[in-house]
């Protein structure tokens, strides 16, 4: 009988389906008992037996799989891998999927509903009204603004294609190959990151965590935004030095700033002290919806590998060879 | 010299043009020096000079044109007209001017954005992480739900074309005339208000205040809702009954619920202990640009008026036959 852990949380809390199909072929479930995302320690407690990992954005390192010698593989709910050490995996022969698309509209709708918040002060009025403060705060409308896109995947293209009814004045966009000047009809500048961070209204970011994007935005790239434009981050924890973003919005810089992925989470640091800075907890992909088809997606991988089937969505070469430069640049 | 009274707040607070036109005409004008919405008895103290009132939400009723003898013309920034008598206005020759199409971009967005905030709770999540906790909601996309609206005028439809890109499963729409099965291009089903309570999993108002849709919705209308439907009301104060809003979310009933304007203003209620209500401060058509224009339209009214030129925007017959109903079914 397959011995499965599920590190990632939740876990078929709205949909029991990815629980039925783990039944179905009779393997050994054992679900994070912590509740929380696990530390490597943690985890490393919890793996020694575990031949599938169906896992969440806990650090899944070298040291992690030398403690589970049976481990053969680790489906990602979810689309970044920066958690993964996808060289030891590598080196140990143990297969890696991940659910690229899934995440995708429940990030992009968020990201949506975070710059009408950043723009109209909805977040901070609902605070004052509850603590029987009063203040009529003048906004700004997206059909006013100029969105800059810094990474144009599948969540950025889609956060683009959501505002193409909005009568968007421009959208500039950024990422390691520009394409075309029109994304589905909606046309876009291509320009440098520098030139986003300058001219931008609304500065929302779309990368993974690599080696080039981490601490991405910086105290130099805030300095360079307008001094009300606004910044979003509902790509990975990293990206946006927290240290640096929190200390530009104590001096009065920047309109606000919506975040929802943290170097550390659960976060506790000091952007909690900062009302300007509208904070969630990392619940870009929680959509019923899409949290249901990443984990049907991650268990049906877990299925096929115990049926003897090749995998529907094994991590790409590109992403193994970021990491393999990443380490390179490292030594 | 004429003398000009400006009710309304804000004022020219982000655009000088309104000041500047005023200056022009060689106005002597007085700006509302209380910072907030005025009171009947505040109003009819300020306003015994005035020839020209150019007007927020504050009752302008018969008593406060008694008040006024050389009233000559009421500007409305703005496009509600409950709190302006109509009627009083016609016995004494005063005309009155409205604002109709611009806050409607202003409007639409925000309610965009509440829906987002609250089907993945961002305003519930950002209170708990700036208090320390941290909660991963669930939530539910736009995408995946059935957009109830009430009230397709100039918001109401623009609405729904906000919505058009987001792949929403179904519209259902109520107005007082329904109109063809597409809005721009856009399938919406007209059914009745009943239908749209019991089915929608977002329900958002954009009617106008009415002897019809005084407490539209009340307690009966938010039981035939959903367990987990929103209610959005950007539209007017005295349409959602709050008192039964306040005893429904208390009683546990509905995902939530967004509420912009109230029957008294500045709110204080007890939907400020609700944190499952997210409160803004009216502040629907707060964007700069249509708060400017807005102001900028009301403005050249008053200026056309003292050149002896005919308005640009005189309040409809329809609104005045609305409220002599309305006075009739009161007697």
């Amino acid at each position: 009988m397959a011995n499965i852990l599920v590190s990632t949380v939740p876990f078929a809390s709205h949909d029991r389906v990815p629980l039925e199909l783990l039944r179905s072929v009779g393997a050994q479930v054992t679900i994070n008992p912590i509740g929380r995302r696990l530390q490597e320690e943690e985890l490393a407690e919890l793996i020694p037996a575990t031949e599938i990992l169906i896992a969440g954005t806990e650090p899944i390192t070298r040291k992690v799989m030398e403690a589970a010698p049976s481990l053969r593989l680790i489906a990602r709910v979810g689309v970044g891998l920066d958690n993964v050490d996808l060289l030891a995996a590598r080196d140990r022969g143990i297969e890696v999927t991940y659910t690229p698309e899934a995440p995708a509209p429940a990030v992009a709708e968020l990201t949506i509903g975070l710059m009408v918040s950043l723009l109209r002060n909805t977040h901070t009025a609902n605070t004052l009204l509850h603590d029987g403060q009063w203040h009529r705060f003048m906004g700004r409308r997206i059909g006013e603004s100029t969105i800059g896109v810094i990474g144009v995947g599948r969540i950025g293209s889609r956060v683009i294609h959501l505002l193409s009814s909005f009568g968007v004045r421009r959208f500039i966009t950024n990422d390691v190959e520009p394409r075309g000047d029109s994304l589905q009809g909606i046309d876009v500048e291509w320009v440098g990151q520098g030139q986003v961070f300058r001219e931008a209204d609304i500065v929302t970011l779309h990368v993974p965590l690599t080696l080039d994007t981490r601490n991405m935005v910086g105290r130099p790239q805030l300095d360079m935004m307008k001094s009300d434009a606004v910044l979003i981050n509902t790509s990975r924890g990293g990206v946006v030095d927290e240290e640096a973003l929190h200390r530009a919005l104590q001096d009065g810089r920047l309109g606000g700033a919506a975040i929802d992925v943290f170097a550390h989470e659960p976060y506790q640091g000091p952007l909690t002290q900062e009302p300007r800075c509208l904070l969630t907890s990392h619940m870009g992909s929680m959509s019923i919806d899409c949290r249901s088809r990443m984990e049907v997606e991650a268990t049906r991988e877990a299925v096929l590998f115990l049926t003897g089937e090749s995998a529907l969505s094994p991590v790409p070469e590109q992403e193994y060879l970021i990491q393999s430069q990443a380490e390179g640049s490292n030594r």
